[in-house]
């Protein structure tokens, strides 16, 4: 995968600053060891690529049990390696479906304490709840950073129309490119020197952007309304540029997926895909809905909150399409949904761009 | 509004029993006063009309604040008249959008406390959470019960196909009868000797049936996987009358919908509505949806876990609607949805029940 750099983002600060109103202060202390544990399926460490390829200058190397776990092509690295070269920080990279903490990496974090890290996750389960990690962090004076969770109580959501413009990023499926899709749209209108914020929902981007909310952590009442509350009233001509979340069909996720739609009234959404997905991830039994189908829904759905919602783009995950398909595919979803088609890693994103102002009212 | 007695209901066990190992022990002693307080809009009082139409004989009282507020029927007692009456628990039966506890409501919850009686709530906001009542219990031997919260651990939804067959009740907006159809539902397999159990997914219904999840208040990611627990594997001829929330169309609420609808897994729905409300509960800026919409999104949102779901009824809310004008709404929305229409409160279930029976596959 090609190795985009973290340079003239459209991000609210810096990694690990404060954004939004919904938190205080640096997050968490750079750099960081990106830890990796046991995981073998790429699917699952989509926060270390994440902080990998948007905010690399911050990561100092990868810590994982063994060559068979996923590696990110960086400096493999105990955790007093990494305090020798600089880490402040060892961050979860891995989130299997659940978002447990799984026993076998107690001792490594205990270990990490040890060496000088503070430990930052954006898992479910949370690091101040198991007892003796708490021990020693507090034994040794590190922090345990748990991104996911906040304390904040956020409001019932609205359907209030709120000033400025909004672009949401939705999927096919989890893990396909919603977050690089917003990044790399956030960094498209940051180079045209146009008004935009790129707003996180999701562990990782909060982790690389400093700012918004886990939103698939908060009580269920409350999913739209906390997406009202990280995408506030703005003027007239300022995009947000939203991370999406799941699909609006899938069996278990679905709910975050709506809630984050209506809460985002986005006027524009950009439909993310990966072509050569059978399945959804993790689910053999479940097929993949086509573009066509998300798309639709996405209007009717959307419309409860912005009456003007359209779709301007389809963004591929062609990482796993062979060189001389891509254009072939590009071509043909362009056609089927009558937008441009681009994968953010690979190019092409101006043309989204320029359709989505082309057709902003 | 006609009053249903709660007699031959297929309810797990009787009022504030366990079940579904989603709780254990007796929720709350019985006989209650349900607590109204300063509330003059019925639809905040759902809790408290759902209790008295469907536990009525559990039920010693009202307590209000003054005659402004919302009238059950029933006689108006203090704190201290309702215990002489036997009353062991002081029901909050109010839950304003939002779910918060009133600053106004704490001196009285301290009064019935003082008098004898535990407080139940299924508010978001959580008795436990304030001080002063906290203190007041440890110091008068009572309890503070929050119904809508429990700790357990919520399992992320699978989309697997269960045993057993579901009915899930779903509605154009918020509180207008997809608990009451639901009951009456369940109420009517019973009568015919038939398999059924009523499956609560709100705070009223498990005051009523003594089990199920507030499925609200479950972390969003796990919002289907609730929906699964609740509803477990069963026997083939088995029918799970599944109360629904919210409406997939409500710019709130419609994540808890569309969870609920994946994990419930129906293959069977009824559509809840009422004919006569203009805009969404609390929301003048939103429109109702038609019966139709509601439909056609079911079937396709629900296809993803169960391609079978059919409409198999409309229940019509004809609370509001004057006597003359109800055959022909009846009548109406029959034909619209080529579906059975009735009112749980006046009658006509049965049409459903044959109905459903008869294009049971």
């Amino acid at each position: 995968m090609t190795r985009l750099k973290n340079e003239g983002m459209a991000m609210p600060q810096d990694l690990g600053a404060d954004v939004n109103g919904t938190r205080t202060g640096v997050l968490f202390e750079q750099p960081c060891l990106l830890f990796l544990g046991d995981v073998t399926d790429p699917d699952d460490a989509k926060t270390a690529f994440g902080l990998r390829d948007w905010a690399g200058a911050h990561c100092v190397g990868q810590y994982r049990f063994s060559g068979a776990a996923v590696d990110l092509g960086l400096q493999d690295m105990t955790p007093t390696e990494a305090h020798i070269a600089g880490a402040r920080s060892l961050i979860v990279g891995v989130a299997p479906m659940g978002g447990k903490i799984a026993s076998s990496w107690i001792d490594p974090f205990t270990a990490a304490l040890e060496a000088g890290l503070d430990i930052v996750s954006g898992m479910h389960s949370k690091l101040g709840n198991i007892t003796i990690l708490n021990e020693s962090a507090k034994r040794l004076g590190r922090r345990l950073i748990d991104l996911r969770h906040n304390d904040r109580d956020w409001p019932v959501g609205t359907g209030l129309k709120r000033g400025g413009k909004r672009l949401l990023t939705v999927g096919t499926d989890c893990a396909l490119g919603k977050k690089y899709t917003a990044m790399a749209l956030a960094q498209a209108f940051a180079a045209r020197g146009l008004p935009a914020t790129f707003r996180a929902t999701g562990q990782t981007g909060i982790m690389i952007s400093g700012g918004g909310c886990a939103i698939d952590a908060v009580i269920a009442d409350f999913i739209a309304g906390a997406a009202e509350t990280i995408s506030p009233d703005a003027v007239a001509n300022h995009w947000d540029i939203i991370e999406g979340q799941g699909t609006i069909l899938h069996p278990a996720y679905a709910g975050v997926s709506l809630g984050l739609l209506h809460g985002s009234q986005p006027d524009a959404f950009v439909v993310c895909h990966d072509p050569v997905r059978a399945h959804l991830s993790g689910m053999p039994h479940m097929p993949v809905p086509s573009v066509e189908q998300i798309a639709a829904l996405t209007v009717e759905l959307g419309r409860v909150t912005n009456p003007a919602i359209r779709c301007v783009g389809v963004s591929l995950n062609l990482s796993r399409v062979p060189i001389e398909q891509r254009a072939r595919l590009l071509t043909e979803y362009a056609e089927r949904l009558s937008v441009p088609a681009f994968d953010p890693m690979l190019g092409g994103i101006d043309a989204v761009v320029d359709h989505l102002l082309a057709t902003d009212a």
